[in-house]
């Protein structure tokens, strides 16, 4: 097998060239498990809002090995001993990060595999990968896992500071245009150090962290819960919820098999992983890969002239983007004119009537900035103490950056007409 | 009609800030006809080879849009009078310019509408909107056809140097990462000037003239014709003719409705328009308007296990990346070595022997960087004289610009065997 | 006079494009008075560390300027009636707004012209334009001085979120390199809006203003009070408030005769301004419009062969970038420790003995990110409630914002020898 | 010593973080010899037309270090052995292929050290940095003379397609504003390779090859001459002409005493470099190494009012930007014409009658954008053929590419009055 051939360059508008060096990362690349991230979009149906917003998981993943690289370097570069095999399971692991993402997969993540969430999904992958590779992942599997002694490997795939956030961010602010979310990543590896085995910040670093905490948190209100992408987002789930109902009463449905396959019945954890003593790729597995954006489009698109007068008016919103109108604030809505809304759709819309609910509702949203329980940003200071970010800092309300913000929302049609 | 509602600013990762000005550009960004279009990649199947090459025809025309803003507003502060429903016009001709492309249009243009080019259905959709919104878009319509007497507003459509042409050598290049291919835009508009209504390029502005034209050259080569780029669409189109065989044969196939609607019959430029005394929208339009990007690649996906060996094999190549090789070269191959290789291939592989076309094939692609005879750049001399660009630059070889470049490629499977 | 040649579009790295509209603008970027500022560095001495940071006030004007012609234009499309004239005024004031400032000028503001500030010395700057100009500037003036009834303009000039600062964080992140410190002046600029002739931001953003104070105060720590720079500014101060004392006691120093006459005497304000019924400009005012970095840096150049051993060895040091060590932390540094290096010091150096609060020394320096007593930032929501952004936003923490951070420098010899 | 502190990391705009890996590159960067290039602007006059312009000579040898970086990197990654010796040679090379220019270099390469080139003064600074350092620089210097086997370090310092020039497009265009100008550095440099010992490109680089050649022209006619550049420089030149003939005849004059050892006297050659037997750094070497883009601002602001008539209008003209008019063009002037004017110039102009050749003047400034004969660009193709790039191109126009073009210009005053 030639290796020379497995070392590539690939071009990424955010980060320039991206090498890959490693020949096991060029195979799993090259896996169709993998190859699938092509037509899933990162951002789901954000591009609604911000057109740009096209970029795939993908993409995302390369650019993730990217950063991951360049920390490797940093690190070995300040005097930390990394080995090829550490550094490639590290590398492979951010590769695989989110490979368990369906399609929308933040919308959609338990309406396809009901009730089955992504990260199960990726180690089933991972598992799999891993024995039809004869178990070169299994450190790679260790670091994700969190079961390595060098916990910092792991800080590096997954945490407040890991290489996964500091390329989405980048990302996402670069192909939706909101350049105000962008984010120093290249900086902020270069002040990333370890100690007792934990991945810290220098010192130094202490302004670029807090500016990328604000950035996060811009992100989070202009993008990522921008209220048009939350009303399209829940518009499809409920067109999901009422396809899978419509299924499994054997309602006639367009739709590829694969995502019959999981509309049809429940799928559970269970049917990810091989049965003890068996050697296949479990069905749901084959058929989870087999589903990306295309699948879901498409079968939106069709939906539009089902005979059911509930799946039929969501698809057509949502294929014409006349979306529902969507309320947004910090407190609940009320009741009572809720269920007078409720009253009036129904009276005006008497063919969908009885499911005013998938056209009528109110829900939250939430988001913190920063959680400090889990897997925290610790400041490293010339004299060898450690300290959270949210104690080093003496500007950003420590309050607020690990207290939930949730937003209230309440959509209903415009005109109460749901055509 | 609230037409305050119909000012919008869109983010744009490559322009910044786009400015929808024009109410009636706003309604037809909204029509379900130019919705279409986020879902049809503007570069086709380029992303197998650029990962960052997502963006869309919707992007891209918006793109425009805001050069066409820029270029007017520049011919304006030169005295140039252009009054606003000349400016609606020019700007409406610029969003719809490519209204009529399928989805993979450069790939696919003759494969689904058989025998019809995008442009008569460009036409076909100006001419229904134009009914729809009760003869709002005359002008534009005359004025994307050139019958208008301001040439230079069709020009600015349509031409060597238009708005199309700067769009998208900038985006395509920004999106697929190859930096070098980009173009100033923004200091190209500032150059243009018209004479005798004819759009020209004040002299300073030659050496960005020949900058724009080596970047575009550059682009072809790195890009538009990259090999990768080329085997794959060669083997869409072959896929697409297969399927169009087994769906007039009556062979089962996967699809969407409308995509079998095209595959199994032969639909001719007069599907498209509506006849003499006819209101209602053609069927052929409505199908075609309900195509896109998701349709092609959900078909191709389920294609994988078709019944028929050719199909399958095909999809399979495309789906998991297993390309055919390719060849690529200045003149054309030799047709005893084509020939002995169809033998081979169909020797090692009974089940597709009688169709070993679809596998091995010779062809040329080809690109002329400028084209002097339709609608040529002219430089604008102080003293007045008008000259050619190809006349006026020194540096560029004229005879290479106008003369076509042709490239030769023969492809034909890795290891004889396809599958 | 051809008004024509008074439009003018300038390069700019930052903007790309700056167009001059009004041909008074033009005629005041054409005086010398102006055009001297091309000769004094915005940063000082931060290029030292930055080696990018070599950018000028007259760059950062014409930028400022660029953004006033944006926020007009954002203001009138909101329907806020501003007149030709005040949009002259306007964009006059902020051009002028930093005419006053003397090279060096974070560091020599009262080492020059002793005991006057540049405010003083950008109101007699205007005052003899305006004369000049047969009192075309008198609009701008009281826009500038705040005595005109449509507050938001000056406060467009000067406030919290003006067109200064808008343009001097993005250019000064830019040209050092600090990327992480760049703003979104341009989607700022979009939310600005006015209310009782009052500047407001729009409350959607309150994420971007958030965003602002975060990036300015991480240019605060990592650029503009880097402790090297803040070193080299101490020095820079020491070393003219010593030429002072040698120019005073006719000690020979090398300087340019402009340099020289403000050396060898107490300028006071009066200087700057015409007596009753004088008409001539100032002589104060000629000489410090002849005075810009070149000529500090030449003098400093010159002094290291200087006589005297305190003038030579600071100016040795500085030329050859040989700086004094500096310790920086929150509290105020030990006075007996202070006391023993200075006797240290004096110790080995008997030529400059005397002389040692020249090389060893402790100060602070301070900054607010934001203080809300002065021309605060108001947040307009869509009810029409004004709050100010420090009850508005949740993040931030009010009381640092509006505290003032302190930090202790001390400055002492490396190695105890100033040689 | 501690060779820690002696890695550093510093920000540059253009190339992001510039680490300087070698201790001896560090050591040189810090010497006065070096230092000094931080006061000498890359562009000289050329900020009176892009303001943006005012980057350093410092700036840009770190930057094609950098670049030097870079390309040893790939050149190893495609196995060709560079030692750590050799890496430091070359990344020295281009660090200090510049440092003979003096300020302003461009106009006054031959005014200030009369009659003594820059590359002269180069290879003094550099035998006297080797004296200083115990011949640590003999390896760079054999590399910088071309004496070195491996020809192709030399190449990467001083040829065609060398880091020096990579850089300098980059950061000319980068600051200037002239974004059309930039060049994929970074993208050539992934294309080097060797053949020989000597400095390839690989044929698929062949379109970035065209375009930078484009590019270079396109800023050789944009900015390097620009007619007000070209005028300013020339009336700078005709200032130092005449400030030399003041200084020579004992006029009184203005200036830093370096900068009238040079006026006072002619220099030659021989005195930069050390006699037989003598240690001493060579006085004229050490009085150069004084004068930076400061002394000559300084004296000629000083020079407006020198009693000489010529010298003070001179300098006023450049001191207020009311420069000589200037006229363009492919052929040379008519000389009728020529001396019509001077004779107006002299009959309005008494006081400089004598002297009318410093106000009207003819010649010609040249360029050609690549130069086959030496150190031409070679492009490796697949089958190890090397081929000239003017050859290998079908593009551009070998003719006018290896030929020189020239454009005449004619300086003269405005209104025939010099003041």
């Amino acid at each position: 097998m030639d290796l020379t051939n497995k070392k590539k360059i690939v071009n990424d508008p955010v980060h320039g060239f991206i090498n890959i060096q490693h020949p096991l990362v060029f195979d799993l690349i090259e896996h169709p498990f993998f190859q699938r991230l092509r037509n899933i979009r990162q951002l789901g149906l954000t591009y609604l809002v911000y057109p740009g917003a096209n970029h795939t998981r993908f993409q995302h993943a390369l650019g993730a090995v990217h950063l991951m690289t360049s920390a490797i370097t940093v690190l070995r570069s300040k005097g930390h001993h990394i080995t090829d095999q550490e550094a490639e399971a590290a590398t492979v692991a951010i590769l695989l990060h989110d490979i368990g993402h369906g399609p929308f997969s933040h919308s959609l993540e338990y309406s396809i595999a009901h009730n089955v969430n992504h990260e199960t999904i990726s180690r089933s992958f991972m598992a799999e990968l891993n024995k039809q590779m004869d178990g070169k992942l299994t450190l790679a599997i260790s670091v994700f896992e969190d079961t390595y002694h060098k916990r910092f490997l792991h800080q590096l795939v997954s945490s407040q500071l890991d290489m996964d956030r500091l390329d989405y961010l980048r990302r996402d602010s670069f192909f939706s245009g909101v350049t105000e979310g962008t984010i120093g990543s290249e900086r902020i590896i270069k002040m990333l150090d370890t100690k007792n085995d934990e991945l810290v910040v220098e010192a130094k670093g202490i302004y670029s962290i807090e500016k990328f905490l604000i950035a996060r948190r811009l992100m989070y209100w202009q993008v990522y819960l921008h209220k048009t992408v939350v009303v399209a987002d829940q518009m499809l789930i409920r067109l999901m919820q009422r396809a899978r109902e419509l299924a499994q009463s054997n309602h006639p449905l367009f739709g590829t098999p694969s995502l019959l396959y999981f509309l049809s019945q429940n799928v559970t954890e269970a049917d990810f992983f091989a049965k003890e003593g068996e050697s296949a790729t479990p069905e749901a597995l084959l058929h989870f890969a087999n589903i990306d954006d295309n699948d879901i489009m498409v079968a939106v698109k069709q939906w539009v002239t089902n005979s059911d007068p509930v799946l039929s008016a969501l698809a057509k919103m949502l294929i014409n983007r006349r979306l529902l109108k969507i309320e947004y604030r910090n407190a609940a809505f009320d009741a009572t004119r809720i269920e007078h809304i409720k009253s009036e759709v129904a009276k005006h819309n008497p063919s969908i009537a009885k499911h005013v609910d998938y056209f009528v509702y109110s829900d939250s949203v939430s988001n913190n900035a920063y959680c400090s329980s889990d897997e925290s940003i610790k400041i490293l200071y010339n004299n060898g103490e450690l300290v959270e970010i949210t104690e080093a800092s003496d500007m950003l309300n420590t309050q607020v950056l690990s207290k939930e913000v949730k937003k209230y929302f309440f959509c209903y049609p415009k005109e109460l007409r749901v055509n």
